[in-house]
C-alpha cells in the first residue's frame, strides 16, 4: 500500500485539471515521409487530451470523476464536453473560452504497430490562469490529477490540494518551466521517461529516476515506459512492471489511462506491485480500439484480463 | 504555341472535374518520428483538392471557371463551397452527397523546408459516377481540366469534350486502374514524376516521360519536379523549364497552381517555353503562403515576378 492517506466525504473521487482536446485520428498504412502523400486507412474524430481522458478511464473503472479544463466556444468545444457528459464525467468545471478554438491533435497510427504520432495545437488564449480557479473545486475529491498544461494553476492547485489535505497525481511528459516547483508538491508523480532525463541530465532509466529525489523527497516516483511497462522507486528500490503483450490497434492515450487505473488502484488500496498491474493491463485494454477513450475498459474487463494473465 | 485549338463561344473558359477537400494546415518545427508529439507553430483550416485548387488559380489569373466535383453534406462541405464561391468559380455543378464527410486532407507543412506531407481521407461515397455527370456541363468551357480521382467520370467526361471539340488538361499524381486508358484522351497531359515511371518501369526522367508516348501519342507531355521545376517534350525534344528559386512558406498545392496557370498560359497562346515559365513563377508564388490558395497569384503579380527574374 502507498504511505498516503485519501480523505473520505468527499463529493467526487478524483478531481482532473488540465489538457482536454478533439482528437483528428488517422490511420496510415505506413509511417509518411516527408513530401510523401498517404491515404488513411480509417479516420475518426473524438474527444481526447490526457486528464479528460484519465478521467474517463476514471469513471469507466468506477469512480465518481470531475473534470477541469478549457474548451473554445467552437463546434469542436462541444464534442469535446458531450462526449465527456455521456461517459458520465462532472463537466461543471469546464470553462468555455469566447472567440477561442478548442484544442486539436492530429494523430498519425501506424497500421502494423499501432505507435500513435501526435501533432498538436492550442490557442494560447485557452490557458488557465490560477486566478481563474477556486479552491472548493480543486479540493472537492478524494485525490487530484494535474498535468503541466498550465504549470502556474497546476501549482496553485497542487498547493491547495496540499493544504487541504488531498493527494495530488501528475502526468508529466515534458518540462516546461516550473516543471520542478510542480514536481515537487506531488504524491504520485508518474512520468514520461523523457521527463526525469531531461530534469537531471542523466540518460540511464533507473538513474534519472532516483534523480528525481533532488526535486520530490516524499513522493511515490514512477515513469512509464509504453510497450516495457512501467519503472517505479519502491521503499528505495527499483521496481520494474512490464507492460502485457499485445497486439495495439492504436496506443494513443496508453499513458493517460495508465494514470486514471493507477488512481482507481490506489484509492482502492493495492499496493504498489498490484496497482501498477492493474494499470499495465488497462493500458495494454485501452489499445483495443481506435482512438483514447473507446478502449478503456471496465473493472470487470481489467480483472477478467488479468485472471489470464498469472 | 500549342497545336491545340480552344473553342470560343463558351460560357466558361475552364471546366475542372475532380478533388476537393477540406485542408487542416499544420506548420511543424520539425518533421516528426514515428512516436512522436510535436506541437504545431501554426494552424489553418482551408479548402483545397487538386482541381478545385486549379480553378482557383485560373481565376485569380483572369480566367472564368466551373468547379464539378462532390462535397459532403458536412459543416465542411460548407466551408469547401462558400471557399470556392467567394472565389468567384462557379459552383452550380457541385454535388452534395446525403450522409458522407466531406474530402478531408491533413497537411503537415515542415517550417525549415515548406515541404508538405499529405494524409488524406474520402468517403467512398464521394465518388462521381459517369451516370452523374451531363455532357453540356462538361463541355461547357474552352478546355476542360481533369484528375485520376474518378477514373471512369474523368475517362467520359475526356469521350464528350472530345466529340465536342475541347481539349482536355490533366493532373495525375498517381496510377490507378484505367489510368493509361484516361491518359491518352488528354491533350495536355502534366503529371507528376511518379506517373511516367510507375507507367513504363523506366527510372530515367526523361525515359520515362518519353514512354508515355506508347498511351498517348499527340497530347503535349509534361511532368512536375517540384523545386527543379518541369520537364516537356517540344517537337520531339525534351525541354527543362526550372522552377525559380523561393523560400517557400509552404508548397502545398504548387502542382495544382501549375496546372491552373498553365492553363491561362495556353488559353492566352503563350508558346510553350513561355507556359513553363509562367507556371513555374505562379507556382513559386503560391508558396509565399500558408495553404493552397493563399498565395495564388494574380496576373498581374506573376508579371511582376517575371519582371525581376529575367
Amino acid at each position: 500500500m502507498l504511505p498516503i492517506r485519501f480523505p473520505e466525504g468527499k463529493p467526487f473521487d478524483v478531481v482532473g485539471l488540465g489538457e482536454n482536446s478533439v482528437d483528428h485520428l488517422c490511420v496510415v498504412p505506413r509511417f509518411p515521409g516527408l513530401s510523401d502523400k498517404v491515404r488513411v486507412t480509417r479516420y475518426e474524430m473524438q474527444g481526447g487530451g490526457q486528464i479528460a481522458n484519465a478521467m474517463v478511464a476514471c469513471r469507466r473503472l468506477g469512480l465518481r470523476a470531475k473534470y477541469i479544463g478549457k474548451i473554445g466556444d467552437d463546434a469542436l468545444g462541444q464534442v469535446a464536453l458531450g462526449e465527456l457528459a455521456r461517459e458520465g464525467v462532472d463537466t461543471s468545471g469546464v470553462r468555455v473560452q469566447a472567440g477561442t478554438a478548442t484544442r486539436l491533435s492530429f494523430i498519425l497510427i501506424d497500421a502494423a504497430s499501432g505507435e500513435r504520432t501526435v501533432v498538436w495545437d492550442q490557442d494560447p488564449r485557452l490557458s488557465l490562469a490560477p486566478a481563474e480557479l477556486t479552491q472548493a473545486e480543486i479540493v472537492c475529491g478524494r485525490v487530484l490529477h494535474l498535468d503541466a498544461t498550465d504549470v502556474p494553476a497546476s501549482v496553485q492547485a497542487a498547493r491547495w490540494a496540499r493544504a487541504a489535505g488531498v493527494p495530488t497525481c501528475i502526468d508529466i511528459d515534458h518540462v516546461p518551466p516550473g516543471a520542478e516547483e510542480l514536481i515537487g508538491l506531488i504524491d504520485l508523480c508518474i512520468m514520461s521517461e523523457a521527463v526525469p532525463r531531461e530534469l537531471s541530465g542523466e540518460t540511464d532509466r533507473e538513474r534519472a529516476l532516483r534523480a528525481v529525489r533532488r526535486w520530490n523527497q516524499h513522493g511515490f516516483l514512477c515513469v512509464t515506459l509504453g510497450s516495457e511497462g512501467a519503472l517505479a522507486l519502491l521503499d528505495g528500490e527499483a521496481l520494474h512492471a512490464p507492460a502485457f503483450a499485445v497486439q495495439p490497434v492504436d496506443t494513443t492515450a496508453c499513458g493517460d489511462v495508465f494514470h486514471g487505473a493507477f488512481l482507481y488502484a490506489a484509492l482502492a488500496g493495492f499496493d504498489v506491485p498490484r496497482a501498477l498491474r492493474f494499470a499495465n493491463a488497462a493500458a495494454a485494454l485501452k489499445t483495443r480500439a481506435l482512438g483514447g477513450r473507446p478502449g478503456i475498459p471496465t473493472r470487470a474487463e481489467v480483472e477478467a484480463f488479468l485472471a489470464t494473465r498469472p
